[in-house]
């Protein structure tokens, strides 16, 4: 065992303020490590609205174990190898990125997309009960959440979640800039680099400006897409869309037909791939309401709701050709499309800087505030 | 005017068999033409389902008109032309084959994409009223469905729903065998080769072993998918599926858990593409629960019922990666997707002969019987 801090999830009591439940304490990590695991001194760690998602859950929910550590953008360097590891090029000090865990067995990893892994829900979100003990060790806490629970200065990983970022940051400070790329990054561009896959004549439209659809923005200025609508309700969100490559901006706030709206601003027939990441029922209506015929919607975003479902008249389905896409991650393959993207981040074309704002971890609750305005879209904890 | 043969179908009755208010009558057709029209002396006409569901809606029914000549499969040769068409290249005694309609005006169609015509509903579906009028000249006849309504002996056209069969037809047997070609047929292949677009390694599954739903099967065929799953109820479409490509079929007969069969049948994981071309809601539903993750559900088969929805749980979208498609027509440039199945079948990959049965026109009625027990896929008449 051993000392350090980490920022800890208690079960949420009603009517919480996401987040308000996280208190930065000191906590015992083991230090003896099982088979497959990897001991990470973790360096920085972005925060993402599942974080705040996944630790609203009631006690009682589902695979839910409190208390707990979250984090699941995370990057540092290796402090300890476990036993029987089949990555064994990694070794002791290497660099390394956190992205998301996967059993490595089923058909779906074997076929090399573990986003799709037949246990990639459970492996994710709830993560495993008990790796950590409370700084007095009466209590156990849980962890492994993305495989790595990266909101801890020191965590243990399951090595499907490792990357080495040797040869893809050049420094400590890109290794604490890139931290993010593991999740919401990978999983905004990958959403239109991977999955809808626009050309240079679509009239792009995401939905929602956070670290997911910015990302999904960048990689659709990448491509060169005619028309890139940037639509949000936060005004400054909307201006530092146009910096990324928004061609036109629109700001939902106070619209009563929002697909008429969504439709118009695209020029009368609608856009024609759009990127949902809001996760909010009324955008997702409208959005997948105003696509032009033979258009892609693709659903990036969770919502709070589980059990939400989108009603799609089948027969106004086949009559307007519309692709209804939704993906995990982005349908990223880490290991390449992390190089691919910091590849477009040299080149300019994919300025992540530009959206992310570095905390200590002790301003944690001030990140979560910035987030929360709109101030800031990505915090990265530094450790 | 000129009098002529046509199928004629009445206002439906309360609790109708479809097809019974059909009936082959005398009528006169008009041989003065408007701009864009073309008399066809047309020589057989394919029947379809959307034929038997467009003359069972009510007369109160939006759009709808009776008497009407329904019929949207037709081939044979140009008896004159109206004034001021575009098409110029058509000449009086050309083989022509009769597709669907469009306004050829909106953006939709200057994009070459006329299946997704701003008004391709109501052009194709409900026609113009007042075309043809009865045999003792009192009675107004609607036609023009699909722009064509090839249920009559003569019938006039809209331009953009005829396309010259010079080099495509050898004979009159073969104008004959290719008037499914410019719906049906089209539709199926179509949802494969144009919208689906599986590979080599894809596990295709065909719900419903009609005329599209055959027409899918051969084009999984022609791409060379290693696995092809025919789903029906009628043992002898089945047993037909398998001279066309199928490498499995099944039969949905006193199935209880279809969504769990259908994963079975293809191995477990489900499907990686499924074309449904039954419009039934319980097929829909079993259909898109099958789909493997990152697996393909494209809808083609209208449902009777015009506001029957899905419902699509999005965060389990999402969590699959499922690609929720739809399409038109198969998504068809009928000028240019028609030449390329004739090749296929030229080449013995597309074997439309094997699914269709020629019926004089007075035998309609034994046609229409046949396609209800399944004895028969696609009937085409000839006049």
């Amino acid at each position: 065992m051993e000392k350090t801090r980490a920022i800890v999830a208690t079960a949420p009591g009603e009517n919480h303020t996401p987040g308000s439940n996280w208190e930065l304490e000191e906590i015992s990590v083991p230090t003896t490590l099982k088979d497959g695991e990897i001991l990470v001194e973790v360096s920085a760690t972005g925060i993402c609205h599942t974080d705040l998602l996944i630790t609203s859950y009631p006690k009682e929910a589902p695979g839910m174990a409190y208390p707990r550590v979250a984090g699941h953008e995370g990057s540092g360097h290796i402090k300890a190898l476990g036993p029987n590891l089949t990555k064994t090029h990694l070794k002791v000090g290497d660099p390394v990125l956190l992205s998301f865990d996967s059993c490595t067995k089923c058909d779906y990893c074997a076929e090399n997309r573990a986003a799709y892994c037949e246990t990639f829900m459970a492996m994710n979100l709830f993560g495993t009960p008990e790796v950590f003990s409370s700084g007095d060790g009466n209590t156990k806490i849980a962890g492994k959440y993305f495989g790595q629970s990266s909101f801890a200065n020191l965590t243990v990983c399951t090595e499907a979640s490792v990357l080495s970022a040797e040869g893809i940051a050049k420094n400590q400070e890109e290794l604490n800039l890139f931290a993010p790329l593991g999740c919401g990054l990978q999983t905004g561009a990958g959403a239109v680099l991977n999955v809808a896959r626009p050309e240079k004549d679509d009239i792009v439209m995401v939905l929602g400006l956070g670290g997911v659809g910015l990302s999904a923005l960048m990689a659709a200025a990448v491509l060169g897409c005619k028309k890139i609508i940037a639509v949000d309700r936060v005004n400054s969100r909307l201006e530092l869309a146009k910096t990324l490559g928004a061609t036109h901006t629109f700001d939902t706030t106070g619209v009563e037909d929002l697909t008429k709206a969504l439709k118009e601003v695209a020029g009368g027939r609608g856009p024609t791939c759009v990127i949902e990441t809001t996760g909010a029922p009324p955008v997702i209506e409208a959005g997948y309401g105003c696509v032009a015929n033979e258009g892609s919607f693709c659903l990036v975003g969770a919502t709070q709701d589980p059990n939400y479902a989108l009603h799609i008249g089948t027969n106004a389905h086949l009559i307007r050709g519309v692709r209804l896409l939704g993906c995990v991650e982005g349908n990223s393959v880490p290991d390449e499309f992390i190089p691919q993207l910091v590849a477009y981040y040299r080149k300019g074309q994919f300025p992540i800087d530009k959206i992310s704002k570095f905390y200590k971890a002790e301003e944690f609750k001030t990140a979560l505030h910035d987030m929360h305005t709109g101030a800031t879209v990505k915090p990265i904890i530094t450790w």
